[in-house]
């Protein structure tokens, strides 16, 4: 007998609807509890991912990012860091295709594998795949302490996000991302690649973040609203670049799951190379569009979609300058949040497509055909 | 003034009703006049991608292959050859991405850009960025052999497919397939990675490809049957495995330009972490389905699929053991073609996606909002 030490309010609903409401407007919470760690001091350790991270850290000279679903796309934002902050080339595969597929091992890569419950069966099996090539450096960033992937890992870092109902992951994505921030960080400072100046600006917005993130669940209603005309679409586009390109791939995600809106993401730069053709005002569009590097580029995409008929959400940011118009609607997030913005700005896009399920009247913690966590092939 | 060496028969319809039904029958031939170099020999020669490409490909330990749209599929499809026959890890990434993001630079890593038009902007760009960063060992896959990109690499390979007219490209996709095709076995052979008897295997498999082609084309009645239950849907999934997962993808891409359905793709073990959600009725399921080593593997992601109401249409192969039945269509193509099998699986997509516009009344060759080469960002 296993006795849980999950506590009521865990589990409970409260003032609720649903739990992947809950989980939502969870995320601060967990978010501060996952970066505990780091709340007193100005520095990171390697060893928040165990006790000879040190020694694997510094011999790791690759990244390999293994994970299904929603993990996935937390490696996919955790590239774009690792390669710029921590100057650590980084591939990320699916489970399923990496552990069939015939690769190239390499015993100087970390293989990083993401799993909320920890018991994903390909990302298990890809695991094993892996240490079966000879890959010994390996770690885990699980929701679940006593799982079967951290059991299998020589790293391991646990979110602690507590206990995540919903079949739709929400606030395991987030505190993933603060796992894989905290990686990118330990990496660079053991590579030289991070001043002491820097590792207090990352540090302090990772602090923040449990406040920022409240800021931005404050536009539930005006969200809401989007979510009424939102409903009735039978297509959605989501469009994003650089780091939020995995951010529009999430979004769509999410409102697939539980909207069953047939929503798909692309890499802002690939519209006029094929799914343009699609869009006419029955395509909305929703654009990811922080004030960053790619703002500019991402504008005049938009106007392409803007030209061909296509309805617009864009989600902005402070400094985001995009005029509101006939047939573009803009919601703007209260900050701006450089390399940590996708942490922010996917919890729109879960909001969203909650809502937007809500007024389909779908079951929200239950999605169709879905299993909260996928344990067989 | 420049005089076109283009013969007439080059641009004119003939037979055809359009460009791209032309351009699709056209395969054989583009595929026998790309290979033509392998045509009287049994040995693959580095020369075939320039002069010094010995030195370059013999000090190449990783290979990084850049592209959009159609060509990006091309790319991913090589990664599995590359890592699987030529032991070579490849990375493949989408020209817009790659621009604009701070990565990191191995010069000992071979550049691969590839482009129809040899003028697509973002991959020419990326190109110069990945020169800019000191990666000098390049090579490109081009049609046009007076084209920007192809005076920018190191080394290049001209497809000989001819002139693409069609905004839809089809013949220039399986001839870059070949390309890539004879860059894996060159490499695998430099790499001591190649036996002469699988040397020997390959290039036979190479050198029917234009017969393998033709017997394919052949289906043509039956996939126009398919294509009238089609034209009606307004969404369709595609799912493939392995090599095949591009395969699936650039099925659903033609799908998407020139018919408007909302065609998407997923790798088939990603099936249960999300789009499966997606699955009625209304959505039918194309999978791409070769008797390789995934099939069974396949096979049940489809009863899947099946089991919540979905109408599935099968391309398998001579091999691929599924029974036809209520709601599950089987296409039989009839051979089974190994690795080289993506080449023979697109054939049939391709004429999926002419035949389901053709029945909707689209602009087959100059479909809505896209256009031939995109030389603009």
């Amino acid at each position: 007998v296993t006795v849980s030490s999950l506590s009521a309010d865990a589990v409970e609903l409260g003032q609720y609807r649903h739990y992947m409401q809950k989980e939502i407007f969870e995320q601060p919470q967990a978010l501060g509890n996952t970066l505990e760690m780091i709340a007193g001091g100005n520095t990171i350790s390697p060893q928040v991912f165990g006790a000879h991270a040190g020694d694997v850290l510094g011999a790791t000279r690759r990244v390999l990012i293994i994970a299904c679903g929603t993990s996935f796309h937390a490696g996919l934002v955790a590239r774009y860091w690792l390669e710029s902050i921590a100057g650590i080339p980084c591939a990320v595969e699916i489970a399923s295709e990496y552990r069939y597929r015939v690769s190239v091992a390499d015993p100087e890569t970390l293989v990083v594998v993401i799993s909320q419950s920890g018991e994903t069966a390909d990302t298990l099996a890809a695991l094993k795949h892996a240490k079966q090539l000879g890959m010994d450096k390996t770690l885990a960033i699980c929701n679940v302490p006593e799982s079967a992937i951290v059991r299998e890992t020589a790293l391991r870092f646990i979110t602690r996000a507590g206990p995540e109902i919903g079949v739709a992951s929400t606030k395991a994505f987030t505190t993933q991302l603060a796992a894989l921030a905290l990686l990118t960080l330990a990496l660079a400072k053991i590579n030289d690649r991070l001043t002491a100046d820097d590792e207090n600006t990352y540090l302090t917005a990772l602090r923040h973040l449990p406040v920022a993130v409240t800021k931005v669940l404050e536009l539930e209603p005006e969200i809401e609203q989007w979510a009424q005309r939102f409903a009735s679409k039978q297509h959605a586009l989501f469009l994003g670049r650089g780091r939020h390109w995995p951010i529009a791939m999430e979004g769509a995600l999410k409102l697939k799951e539980i909207s069953y809106i047939h929503a798909e993401s692309y890499a802002a730069g690939e519209l006029k190379h094929g799914p343009l053709a699609l869009v006419d005002r029955d395509m909305p569009v929703i654009a990811v569009a922080p004030a960053d590097e790619l703002l500019e580029k991402l504008k005049s995409n938009l106007q392409e979609v803007r030209a061909r008929g296509g309805e617009l959400y864009v989600f902005a940011d402070a400094g985001s300058e995009i005029p509101e118009s006939d047939g573009v609607h803009i919601l703007h997030m209260p900050e701006h949040y450089g390399m940590l913005s996708p942490v922010l700005h996917v919890i729109p896009l879960q909001l969203l497509s909650y809502h937007a399920a809500l007024v389909k009247g779908t079951d929200v913690d239950k999605p169709r055909n879905l299993a909260k966590s996928v344990t067989v092939e």
